[in-house]
């Protein structure tokens, strides 16, 4: 394998050109799905027709902002190593950008290099990158993409990605850790802690994923909390070297006392937003290139979020606790009946050692067939 | 199979001693769940020794209340088969009995029919049928047993009765149908529906599984329950025809209207137990012979059950809605820290449709690694 001509150990010596694509969409997720660009991958193959296996050329993933793109990593891969890649076919998890950034267009990267053919899982939204397909398909390359309409894993790879340049505003994870009562603290506004290790655990490695951590002053005042990402190995001293971190944002009036845990630990950024408008913090946000916000509570500013209609997927650690007082959740969102509850679609259900994360996301047609009484029973 | 000397089609016709034990467990599944009596199987063994595959000469189950126990089953079938059981080794679930109900202690039974060999994997701790193992033993029967020592798929089949017999009150089972906030109605009290049909249908089939459904008057006066339990291939219509029906309890002073469902729909015997004290609501039902009762809210009657230490299960149905305020799933509980929260251990996650079950149990020995902080992260 440390022969293969690959920059990857797990990529195969031979694939088929659908194994090529679903290989690039794999490898892509080594990137970092953290920071301003897209995981993209990259696979080329040898030239030639049909599905017969072919041999792999060379491969490429983005490794972040500063970084060259998949495709231009890839081409220089071959290059470093001497191997020819004209006429070849090469399969991207993303459609080539078609923009002047700091290493040239990878359409005319492509074209430069002298490939046939150019297959792409998803189109590329974005106003200043997009083009790249119509571009290559211009100078006579075959164009096939994208292959991935709707929904998919090339999709989920770029998810907060896509909507962040389609709307202009961050993907917004809401998390809470919750009892089966619904209570995220006592009476006595203690939380620590609700869920258990592993779900804790689970939740900080969600924290490196992303661009930025909000919450509410209300949530620094109770818990104090240092909103920093842990290591994956989990350390035992709760060490944080050499993970991302991302953002710390704080929304509120209220000061940020002195001694904060989040002026005092390391970790990322401190960003205070002085307001209660979650449009313009979202808007902020995006200005300092946040394309996803885990927004960690409290009840009310996840209450405020969801109101505005801007959370898009939540994330319930619900532990085996009951409490029968507390904080809820969720403060008031100003729904009385139950025909009104905010109804979502599960997209994972995973048990972490007691307590279970229940991953789901708004509904995108409106089916209400889930709460209709189908019959009288009770 | 059919000519297979045993009452059951899934039956092989040779098994191993640990196969026949594991088989009598497996078939006692067969009986009713509900009902004063235990759920028992049992498999007959031609004469051997060691561990190799036997002949199986007869097999039996209990099916509930006024039908022959399960060892009185096999040796029936044998006899009516021509079998002859002389030197055979038997295979039981649940230690025999020898008390003298209307068939006679099966303990008799067995030495009668001249049998070598006794297996059993729980121990009978009733006071009226204990003793089984003992008088078989000091009549020169070899005894073995019990197998399965505190828990197991054994202990599992007959949970309810052990408990009932053991503590003297029916085990609790408390069911709860949440929001992700852990909602259980919303604002206006409506709570049709927080779950999905598929979660529903499975509530109704462990309706059919206990002796008893009880709620308290403000359920009844809320929704008008009719608390029946629908039939397992959920005919559109809602049908109860052939499905065991239990108990359907109310708790609380209020009356119960003239025209409420309870009373005008098909269905279990309704028991209306004009208190609030459930220790002697318990003690009224274990008089009724009921050994498993589940208790289906609402949330004053839910927390009463709680803070009294009574709930022994807990059936959490878990929707993916919000709905920001409402009915909390559970009433106070005096509990005003989260050091203090009743922590549960999880025994099954179920996904059922987009919603999820978790089956809790309150912990045995007194654990709470769980709620020790054991980083300072946050
Ligand atoms: N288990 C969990 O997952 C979890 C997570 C977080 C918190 N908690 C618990 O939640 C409790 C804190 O609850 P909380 O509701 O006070 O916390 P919060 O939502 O973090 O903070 C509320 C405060 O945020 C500010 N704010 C900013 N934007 C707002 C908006 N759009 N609407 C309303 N307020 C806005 C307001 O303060 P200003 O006056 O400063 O503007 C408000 O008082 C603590 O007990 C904590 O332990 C639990
Ligand atoms: N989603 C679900 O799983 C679910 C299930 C059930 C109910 N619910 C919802 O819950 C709401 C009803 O809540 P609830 O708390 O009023 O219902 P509840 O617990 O069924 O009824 C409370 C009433 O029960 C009586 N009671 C009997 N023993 C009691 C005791 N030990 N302590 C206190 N009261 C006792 C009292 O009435 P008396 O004055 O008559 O004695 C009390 O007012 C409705 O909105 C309903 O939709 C939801």
């Amino acid at each position: 394998m440390h022969d293969a001509p690959t920059g990857t150990d797990r990529t195969p010596e031979y694939l088929t050109p659908a194994e090529a694509l679903a290989h690039a969409i794999e490898i892509a997720a080594d990137g970092p799905a953290y920071g301003p660009n897209p995981r993209v991958g990259c696979v080329v193959l040898a030239p030639g027709e049909g599905s017969d296996p072919r041999r792999v050329l060379a491969t490429g993933i983005h490794r972040g902002a500063g970084t060259p793109h998949a495709e231009a990593a890839a081409l220089t891969q071959a290059a470093d190593a001497g191997v020819d890649v004209t006429g070849a076919s090469v399969f991207v998890s993303l459609e080539p950008c078609d923009h002047q950034g700091r290493t040239g267009p990878c359409s005319e990267a492509l074209l430069a290099a002298g490939v046939a053919e150019v297959t792409f899982a998803v189109p590329d939204p974005s106003t200043v990158a997009a083009g790249g397909a119509a571009h290559l398909a211009a100078a006579g390359v075959t164009v096939v993409g994208p292959t991935e309409v709707d929904d998919g894993p090339a999709h989920e790879l770029v998810r907060a990605w896509l909507h962040s340049v389609t709307t202009g505003r961050p993907f917004v994870t809401l998390k809470m850790a919750t009892t089966l009562d619904g209570r995220v603290a006592a009476a006595d506004g203690t939380s620590r802690w609700v869920t258990s290790e592993t779900a804790r655990h689970h939740a900080h490695e969600r924290r490196a994923e992303v661009d930025a951590i909000l919450v509410g002053t209300g949530t620094v005042l109770a818990d104090d909390p240092a909103l920093t990402a842990r290591a994956a190995d989990a350390r035992p001293d709760g060490s944080t070297r050499g993970v991302h971190q991302p953002l710390r944002v704080v929304l509120g009036r209220t000061e940020i006392p002195r001694e904060a845990r989040l002026r005092t630990t390391p970790g990322g950024r401190l960003v205070h937003l002085r307001t209660h408008d979650v449009h313009e913090a979202l808007a902020e946000l995006a200005a300092l290139e946040v394309r996803h916000v885990l927004v960690e509570g409290g009840p009310r500013v996840a209450a405020q979020f969801l109101r505005a209609g801007l959370v898009d997927e939540v994330h319930a650690y619900v532990a085996p606790v009951l409490l029968g007082a507390g904080r809820p959740a969720v403060a008031d969102l100003g729904l009385t009946s139950i025909s009104q509850a905010l109804r979502l679609e599960p997209t994972s259900v995973e048990v972490l050692g007691p307590d279970v994360l229940v991953v789901s996301r708004p509904r995108r047609a409106s089916s209400d067939a889930h709460a209709t009484p189908l019959t009288k029973e009770h």
